[in-house]
């Protein structure tokens, strides 16, 4: 008998008719005598709504009452899957983070999972019950309502199948798994049978929207093996686990993108410490996140910095920067917001040269200008203009050999 | 420095607005040293909202968790009220009835209060400052969430004053008080100043939708003064509390009226024992509660036998009482639901004669013939057809000389 946890997000428990889906997805799993516990994300926008009611009342909201109110969307979803399972016989228990326990940090909005009590859940599973919990939520230590971040639900999910052993933590959603890039972008996409964590966290850190970053972290941290697939079909979906070493892994395992990039470019800085430092620093101390950052050298003992933000940055970023910049009379700033980034993704590559030899090769064939790199062991970044980012993708995923048809 | 619970329902919090103008009050009784604490309905028709969504997915849902979805009703107001109170500078804090706790039996949908742990809200209060708490819900001794009913908010904050030893629990609602009788019926109303928990009890039974009974009796048995105020309008409301024998109490208080009746009339019953219970037995087992019971004798050694019901239980019981009557050849049944009942409530009835004389009087007078009539200590009631119980009310309201004039 396996224990398997699933979840389901707000786009799969987004109407009525979805949770009925749901509770016979979960229906299957429970007939064939596999545990199961369910973790289950607010429906649709729900979460939206709650914080839009919010702030059509006070502009910022005391963050320990947003979570008591952001809270209600989930235990809505669990309460109504939990009925229909009910209906259907199968005896179910809905259970609010507080419930469980989800012990958290009490950094409300932003609340770390310190710790999951599982007696409760252990006795519903060994009575042939399935918990159906709610997602993103906990308790803090002073008995405080949580909520752990948005995307939190997968968080929960990947958290409860640690606490409880699980053999697997599934996420299902709107996508059929993890594929080689974006399916819309790449209609010869495919489907991954298999990832490790650590090209999923590439991929979720370079702008994968399948999965969060923080679930595959405390994934891989626990060796939970995660399974992403989809919440309306039938499929295996895609495996992320640990890397099998007696595979031969794929050179480049798929390439991810990321439109919302702002470029900052300065050129003829002094070439002496600290001078990166005076420049981003006041930007970090505006909590503006900087992604990549090329420092190169420049004639004349001057040096020239690159650095992207998020696009949403970009006049606070610029206004910063340009403050600063009275302070080098000598140089110059290139700035933009009309550019994106790429990232070929692979653990391959560790042990394979020329896949940059072969990316620049495809840039240079299909005259795309790359303004800046960055590179891991298992990853390349590339800035591109953002009108050449769809033709960039194509090539590379037909230069890595990543289509259905190859 | 008093300390006073007090207890807004859904139509005072039924909008954004309207959260502010709470939060008005809340802060008048900060500002000037009391003690407070909140209690807090569901948003205007949210409860009904959640109990359609429910019964869309399907028709019986599992109680336990029907609880654990109406109960984010209240947290959704408590939370968005909070918020409010604290962007004013007050410090507040949202409380569901699991964190407070308000301890309940596992009764789902119908639990009874059986205690509230005060700890965290003394520690709020001595520090001056708001505990504003989910009404209608409560733990059950196994952790799961429990609702106490529909109007179970009022219940709420009377078991929050007695727990807290209160100075008065003050409910605040879309009248002004407790009138004679209901002002949209007789204008010339009057906005008691003062009513004993008995008649309140009276009134509350007969139809007066100011108060719920169950909150009533609470308050009673253990001697809690209970405010109803407007909370719209300045004004003290009405002081609900122990019936003082200093001062003289008038014969009668107020006229509650109740449009919901359905009554039935079996005619020429054996008049022997056990008749009335084979009639009204089946009735009960159908979870039809029976109002008024009137038995008489008629010639020949029969029985007549009266009784109301709620008018939405009309058919069933019309159903129930056909079948068995097929046992009673003799017999015959007059049913009928365009019947109301109004009640003449007042603790001065004790050491007052003539009262029901008065009554018939005028009853007389206006031509309206009296089909049932019950009575208790402090209370008559008469059942009249539906179309004329409004000249009832008005003419017994200036009978004994209620109006604003007199």
């Amino acid at each position: 008998m396996a224990l398997i946890v699933q979840k389901y997000g707000g786009t799969s428990v987004g109407s009525l008719a979805l949770i009925h889906n749901v509770a016979a997805q979960v229906a299957r799993v429970h007939a064939r005598g596999d545990g199961i516990v369910v973790v289950a994300s607010a429906m649709g926008d729900e979460t939206d709504r709650l914080l839009d009611l919010a702030r059509a009342l006070i502009p910022h909201p005391e963050p320990r009452e947003l979570d008591a109110l952001l809270a209600t969307g989930e235990q809505v979803s669990v309460a109504l899957l939990a009925m229909v399972l009910c209906s259907m016989d199968i005896p179910a228990r809905s259970y609010t983070g507080a419930q469980v326990r989800v012990r958290t940090s009490a950094v409300h909005g932003k609340a770390r999972i310190e710790g999951i009590d599982t007696e409760r859940l252990r006795a519903d599973l060994q009575a042939g019950r399935v918990p159906v919990v709610a997602g993103f939520q906990g308790v803090s230590e002073h008995g405080d309502i949580t909520t752990i971040g948005r995307g939190g639900s997968d968080t929960t999910a990947v958290a409860l199948a640690v606490a409880l052993k699980a053999d697997e933590c599934q996420i299902l959603t709107d996508v059929d798994g993890v594929f080689t890039t974006d399916p819309r972008m790449v209609p010869q996409a495919r489907c991954l049978a298999r990832v490790s964590f650590e090209e999923m966290l590439e991929l979720a850190g370079q702008g994968s929207k399948v999965l969060h970053l923080r679930a595959v972290e405390f994934a891989r941290k626990y060796n939970m093996p995660l399974r992403v697939a989809s919440a309306f079909r039938r499929g295996a979906g895609t495996l992320i686990c640990e890397e099998e070493s007696t595979v031969e892994a794929p050179v480049v395992s798929g390439i991810a993108f990321n439109r919302d990039e702002a470029e900052f470019s300065i050129f003829g800085l002094p070439d002496e410490p600290g001078t990166a430092y005076r420049l981003l620093k006041p930007v970090s101390d505006a909590n503006i996140e900087v992604d990549m950052i090329v420092i190169s050298a420049s004639p004349q003992g001057r040096s020239d910095l690159s650095f992207t933000v998020h696009r949403d940055d970009y006049v606070q970023t610029k206004r910063i920067i340009e403050a600063i910049l009275k302070g080098f009379p000598e140089s110059t700033l290139e700035a933009t917001d009309r550019v994106a980034k790429l990232s070929v993704v692979g653990v391959g590559m560790r042990s394979h040269a020329g896949v940059a030899a072969r990316l620049f090769e495809t840039m240079a064939r299909e005259a795309i200008n790359v303004r800046l790199v960055s590179t891991s062991e298992i990853k390349i970044s590339l800035l591109v203009e953002e009108e050449k980012l769809e033709r960039a993708v194509r090539a590379l995923h037909t230069t890595y050999a990543l289509s259905v048809q190859d």
